[in-house]
């Protein structure tokens, strides 16, 4: 039986802390959370114990802690939480700052645990089928990715102003996943162009962000990929990729609701994707979490390591710089 | 907090109890079956004990059961559970035998007990969306169903022997959704044709039943309904409706385990459909039983009562009747 | 260069009338129609002259005529071009009477002349790769036929009451595609059972006639097929079918004006179907007569003999009779 | 009647010389070919005579030409023909070279005559309707445009050698897409970076060229597109693009032979995109053509315009500086 800590009952603790109770195996010992009564009700609810972060680093029972707290606070509990011998879950980004993520990665390899970045996208079970697929040779030597990634709509300005922009925000799971489908066997970035507009609300650029973006990066093989984002797609959550490879192309489409076709005058009418990541991603939040606590079991690494969140992390610097001077980044 | 026993701790019965032992207030409180290693392995698992039926029956403590016992046992313990005044869920059928079908049907009533029968279809939410659109009218007057039902391959003989035949055990589903689909808004069969053959083996017609078969069915006010069946469908589970109305048509299709295009020189692949109704309707399932507390709660009638189990049988004794005789059965 | 006359200067005429124009080794030479004008302005458009019947068959230039007129002059025309010694391409159905048209084809025999009736169908290219795929054995042994055929709306009801009913009409073309498509290896209906209604427009009844029909075969080796078809499908023109066979299915679908899908926040849009068979069917009439002129050339068989002609039109009647009287009907 | 003279009775010559010869109104005159047995077979095949350029330019009741010979011809014989005050309709591009690209279109504006320039995507049923609904406001304002464009194969390295390269040779046509669809309200290109690699082949880049590319422009309103291209995908010849709206988006896809679906133990599999641009485009190059007579006629504008063939070439100059450089262009 392994002993958990969530911190953080917002959105996204209360998923990963409601899909990890349900894991055979694991106990959700205590909730964190800086408004108390957040913390309570969660812990209520999945039938655990309110407590204060120092409670849960001093108690030796506690054998994990899985952070879904602010991104401003992740850097820190990943370091208390590995200095205390406690293995982490943490939602992305490790941290806003490059040097202070890679500090963090530093000081998780010192500590020996281990250490897992919540890119759930990996886990979704379409983007995994393609991987699947690409690792069995199914479509030969990858060659070109183009990846479409549009949210339903552009958060909050004061959000965006705490975002650290819409490359670090909101591309950080975009080039994962470039990383993960595109460079599967250890090939890496090598040039990057960013370009990016304000198209859907003038309110952005006065938060001092972009909405639409462009990106490419060719690898060190010469491999190359595309990456196309907004703020909005009146349609609804968009989240898809194809890989062209060798031997053929895997093409990721969209989940949807139901499969009804409505045939009308109009045409015919499939259903809009999911409307936004919750529903996108619930059985991905299922699968990472699970994941996690495999690999403590089995001890085999992780699908997502701290090096990784370092990694997107830097591409998202070079993608943020290159579209504010408009030139190209080498690696 | 509702306290329920289930019956039966087959393959339908652990996806029922661990349905139901994770809803908010609802306790799996004992777990039944004739072999005592099944149920206690559920029971465990769960946190339920194992009992006897006449225990459950004798427990005031008991509001309701959940029926996943073999179709043989069914309206005995229907009928002893609403003596003992114990709420009802049961899978379908009701009964293979018409007669006895009708007077558990009445026992039910008489006992004022609430009785569901576990159509899950109804429950898909594929279909459950096509319904809402037909009441919505977004295609105006239903007019033409067509229902391909086929099963990914043919059980074993032994299984078909006891089943009733092919109309009772496999298109009593599918008759169910006709008169949901077709009757919604009161109407019955007023006239069905049906013919079969055995295709896809011959043991099946040594077991005296049929393996593909093809229904025809008029209502009362002239509405057509064809479905198509086979007990082989090479590519998997595959489980449509399309529904023809004045103003447009409803196209149900199947779910995919993923989203993923594979273009090759072969053509572009889309998956099959899920494997079996087990991953099909694992949504259904989850929905149904969450629907069953939820009208227990509220005093709100089922979507699918004893009578709808009732009808159904009824529809699958004229068709087996219509096949073997060549002949149409009026109502 | 092969000599021909097209008899019936209208909707059908024109179409087959400008195909054959433009196949390299044919000749246009003459035009015929009941109305002198419709003949001019076709005979002009193409360069060919305007003649009368006996004209026609008189010619010894003359090597085939194609038959376009309406239904009731179909036999006639047939036996008067067989006794001239004629070849004949002649437009779906030979006679609306079995008897009539058995005679016509005896004649045909009898004068030893070429005779193609125009079942369209079997040249569209959807249609026919799944006939070649079936012969490939890709789906393995074929089991079941399910075929969709709406119009996109009723005719007026004079020509309802002209046409000798829905299944003489509309279904004929069905029926012949169950003996292309599930009888291809020789076997024949062996049951019938028709059903059909009036929903669209009460007019349809008073004319006599059906707007919808379910029509079930079993053949001889059991294989079972199921006709659904409406007067009206609000979404167009809609023309599919789907055979089940022991290794698979194959799905035949609509072809649309265009390939683009709108994604907007009423979901993901895909064109209507092609409205009219004019617009479906264009390769088809193509091919046909193109089909035509190569096997007068190269001496090879029809895929669409006067027997086929004769058939559907026994079929027709045996759907007729069935849903007059409720029954089923023996071959 | 217009009298038309076709240069060059190659593949793309043949093409157009019969979709023309086959316009009512439009009557084909002469051909001319380096090779005069391609001209005698090609005249004689659609009854028009062979001529020697000079005695086209000096006849004057030849009223247009149609330029299809080699890309190396086409500047000098538009000129001629400007002089000669004959139309012309000339296959892409204009020239290799944008200055003398630019010096033609400057002949063709002081000689008065028309000049449409062959970009027949313009013409393709799809992206035409996708064009129709963005002018007709269904998505909103226009902002990202992603353009997927692979050719089946590579060409041989001699073809490479003398293509100007795949910027001026292949992505010319999605330069052109990009200005009709992304800057339809007379918005133009300001920012353009692009990459390429060597990726199928090493041939290729022994030919000084590149087969896969990647492109990014930004417009001067802020509108991003972004192109992907390869001289080989594994499954024919993909064409696509899909535009992003304020209001949702077009999605164009590829057209295929036949609508039949295949369902087995694989999967469920449809047909490829057509082979090649010959098959794709098919009845673009029907429409094209029609529509430069249907302009001569009306004195209409043409859709696609020689200054349009000089913008889309400078744009092939930009990106081939950009992929060589590895430095945006500003424009």
């Amino acid at each position: 039986m392994k002993n958990v800590a969530v911190f953080g009952a917002g959105r996204i603790g209360r998923i990963h802390a409601s899909n990890l109770a349900a894991l055979p195996g694991v106990r959700l010992q205590y909730v964190c959370d800086a408004v108390p009564s957040a913390a309570a009700e969660l812990a209520q609810q999945l039938g655990a114990q309110v407590a204060e972060l120092d409670q849960v680093f001093a108690d030796p029972g506690v054998d994990a802690v899985a952070i879904c707290s602010p991104t401003s606070t992740h850097s820190d509990l990943i370091a208390r939480a590995a200095a205390a011998g406690k293995h982490i879950f943490c939602e992305k980004p490790v941290d806003l700052s490059v040097p202070r993520a890679e500090a963090v990665a530093r000081a998780v390899a010192e500590a020996g645990v281990a250490c897992m970045i919540g890119f759930q996208r990996r886990f979704d079970p379409t983007f995994n089928e393609a991987r699947r697929r690409l690792d069995a040779g199914e479509i030969g030597r990858p060659e070109m990715l183009v990846i479409t990634s549009r949210d339903p709509g552009a958060p909050p300005v004061d959000y965006l102003k705490a975002s650290g922009g819409i490359f670090r925000d909101m591309l950080i799971h975009d080039l994962d996943v470039f990383r993960w489908i595109l460079c599967a066997d250890g090939d890496e970035a090598a040039w990057l162009s960013a370009t990016a507009s304000v198209l859907t609300d003038p309110a952005v650029a006065e938060a001092g962000d972009w909405d639409s973006t462009a990106v490419t990066i060719k690898t060190r093989l010469g491999r190359l990929c595309q990456i196309n984002t907004s703020r909005r797609a009146a349609y609804g959550y968009d989240q898809r990729f194809e890989l062209l490879g060798s031997d053929g192309m895997l093409q990721c489409g969209n989940q949807t609701p139901s499969q009804v076709l409505q045939w009308d005058a109009r045409g015919v009418r499939a259903d809009k994707p999911e409307p936004f990541f919750l529903q996108r991603y619930a059985a991905a939040y299922r699968l990472e979490i699970e994941h996690f606590f495999d690999c403590l079991q089995s001890g085999q690494p992780f699908k997502t390591t701290v090096e990784d969140g370092v990694k997107a992390q830097q591409l998202a610097d070079a993608a943020t710089l290159s579209a504010q001077s408009g030139q190209p980044v080498q690696f």
